[in-house]
């Protein structure tokens, strides 16, 4: 059996970060990844003329200066998202007072959040009555317009891709704090989607594999089992042990809690890997010949109460040759948009992008879809979220080690989560406790 | 390999009455259990003096049916609660009018509860509504004296083991109706604590297991994969597999989701395990020479606000001799009680009971703690609950057959869910359903 330093579990860009700055440290690392690629939940597929799609995570924004400093590092190019022309928004009332009625309501949320420590959200003052109720609920008694509740669930549905019944409001605090503002999450200017990498999201994760090399990081590896003594961890596959001094898992709650640990997860960790869930969304490319919404003067997107698609983007290539949609099927209607045929499917989200650009929307040349619930290796996107109650009971054991085991991921980092600047955050984070605990 | 009709997965209650039949079908079964004994949640020990502790489920109600009729046909003798004297209610403020208003919220509930079909909750006309908040949101607005919510919080945290603002309230309504009322789960006498088995609860599952024989019913061999064609299912263990048509998982959620599917789980299947989490409970058996309290006009039973410690039972064996109580550490006082020491927790334990019963209490001969949280094998009691949002998306999942793979478990029975009546139930109903599918 080999012995290292530490094992992480995970290639995703939490676990490649967090071996990246292990071996930075000069100790000896291996990753162990489920799947045949590096990456996780950025997953960049190239069409045969060379167009890159995203069909994972894909954008990140000025203020995720980890991630804009390890692009840098790695020579991974971004370009901005385009940006120009007019939002299409197929909402119901008059769009104008309704707009003034979220900024309003942006506001209260901001200013919730920035009394949250970000650090340990379940400390605030106000951090039990937030908890014990659903955003849906505080939604219902600060919102009377019925327009303006319905964009703010929409807004809830492309931020957490589940409903805003399903979210605790401690949770959609801590989610806006962890990210500075609402409008830090939501805006493409200064915001989360501003800007895009040329090769793809996934090219960080390559590159950093390319880095570490090829008898670091095994493909095709999924754990199965993780025994500890006081001294030394073995972590097990299907067919290869590991042996290692710390382990590093750097995978989602859900897939952490399928391992079988010897001694076995003490019950707050459990219990927390049962609560957090991800949530639902699918994602699809659209590929015309040219942009051609971009001639009517609009920017690609768009937002609309009436799915199954619910937001568009533009995500052509940097060149605008050939013209790209992206559209997400996000929560209550992922879930109905899966018991579709694959033809109705198809029809279904073709129909929204005609209404939204008009008839050209028809006949794309590649339509591709990616269902992240029906991902094995990752079962839903963007990332986990607590219910009511979850952050309070068991947010304090998101990051705490288990023995030689420690826990990185985007959904354990207390900036950006959920996001690339928390995976990156979250795997360095981890590897600096392990080498902290190396002494 | 050796080949069955059927492989269950689970040697709890659920499981051995699905094997049971499908014994009685002429199917030829086997049952693998992860764990050195049969019984999952029930768990009978005896002490040295031959006294029979049930460190899980322990009562049984006169309308639950089945498990009634189960213990008849397996000669498993039962014998009333202990239930006479006096309740002792520590709780703040005036308690008649607080029982009053309790009843008064009681039939509130019952009535809501009513309005739900039972075997598809999320088609109840308020279904969305009552599943997008928590109970607590609920309470707080149903309920203006303090006191009584004082109350109605503990008889959640009695019912659940989660805390009010953990629940859905259409998670709670489902749970009324499933049980018939709010006075079925709570009552002694005419209630889901009127019987207990001489015996103990375990031994329905020992004998079941007598009656399969031993090459039926496989211990310390937990189920690590299932794979499956269109014809065949493969369960596998850590050195042995099994073959069968058929396979049926009655094992809670949160356990099957540690199973690796080849094909893996579809996404809404794996949604759902991700989201029903278990609650936390911590049983304790405090074994006196005599049961003391009966003699001053005590029935053993205690309710109060102030923990650990929140309910106890007199759980005596038939004779009376020795004297035993119960007392139930729940949810958030769990949670917190398992950060203390060996001592300290036996401490602050026994505290609560002088509290209620006097000092003879603070010198058991016995002390015994169970926190069913830690257990691998289950990973919290009593049993699973659906967060805010959960019943409406993942509801219907529950029973619904991943190709030749059928789901028993308590927690998926529309009858007394989560209750012994309910793994009964859902046993059969499981087997039912494969019997149908063999025609």
């Amino acid at each position: 059996m080999k012995q290292f330093d530490v094992v992480v579990v995970g290639a995703g860009l939490a676990g490649l970060c967090a071996a990246r700055r292990l071996s930075q440290a000069r100790l000896s690392v291996a990753v162990l990844e489920a799947r045949d690629r590096v990456g996780g939940r950025t997953w960049s597929r190239a069409l045969a003329d060379g167009t890159v799609l995203d069909l994972g995570g894909q954008w990140i924004g000025p203020m995720q200066t980890r991630v804009l400093a390890l692009a840098r590092e790695l020579g991974v190019a971004t370009f901005p998202t385009y940006n120009e022309g007019e939002t299409q928004r197929l909402l119901p009332g008059n769009l104008e007072p309704v707009l003034q009625n979220l900024v309003l309501l942006f506001g209260k949320l901001d200013a919730m959040a920035e009394q949250i420590p970000v650090q340990q959200p379940w400390t605030a003052a106000n951090a039990h009555e937030w908890d014990a109720q659903t955003f849906q609920t505080w939604l219902l008694a600060n919102v009377t317009d019925p327009h303006t509740l319905v964009l703010a669930r929409l807004v809830a549905t492309a931020l957490f891709t589940v409903e805003a019944d399903e979210l605790s409001l401690l949770h959609v605090l801590v989610y806006i704090r962890s990210a500075g503002s609402i409008g830090n999450l939501t805006n493409v200017t200064a915001g989360a989607q501003e800007l895009r990498f040329v090769a793809g999201a996934q090219e960080l994760s390559r590159r950093l594999a390319a880095q570490l090399g090829d008898n670091h990081v095994r493909l095709s590896c999924p754990v199965r089992g993780i025994e500890q003594t006081s001294q030394h961890v073995t972590v097990r596959s299907d067919d290869t042990s590991v042996g290692a001094r710390y382990a590093i898992m750097a995978v989602p709650a859900g897939l952490a809690d399928r391992v079988i640990y010897l001694p076995p997860l003490p019950g707050r960790r459990s219990h927390m890997h049962q609560r957090i869930a991800p949530g639902e969304v699918i994602k699809i490319h659209c590929v015309y010949a040219k942009p051609f919404w971009r001639l009517r003067g609009l920017n690609g997107r768009a937002m609309t109460d009436t799915g199954p698609v619910t937001v568009t983007f533009d995500n052509s290539p940097a060149s605008g040759s050939p013209g790209v949609l992206v559209a997400f099927v996000e929560a209550d209607e992922a879930r109905q948009f899966r018991l579709l045929s694959d033809a109705q499917r198809r029809r279904a989200a073709l129909d929204c992008l005609v209404r939204f650009f008009g008839p050209e929307a028809a006949e794309p040349r590649e339509y591709v879809e990616t269902d992240w619930s029906e991902e094995e290796w990752t079962r839903g996107c963007y990332g986990g979220n607590f219910p009511p109650g979850g952050w309070s009971r068991y947010g304090a054991a998101l990051r705490e080690p288990f023995g030689r085991v420690y826990w990185a991921g985007a959904e354990t980092s207390d900036v950006w989560m959920n996001y690339m600047e928390g995976a990156v955050r979250s795997g360095e984070r981890a590897a600096e406790e392990v080498i902290a605990a190396i002494g």
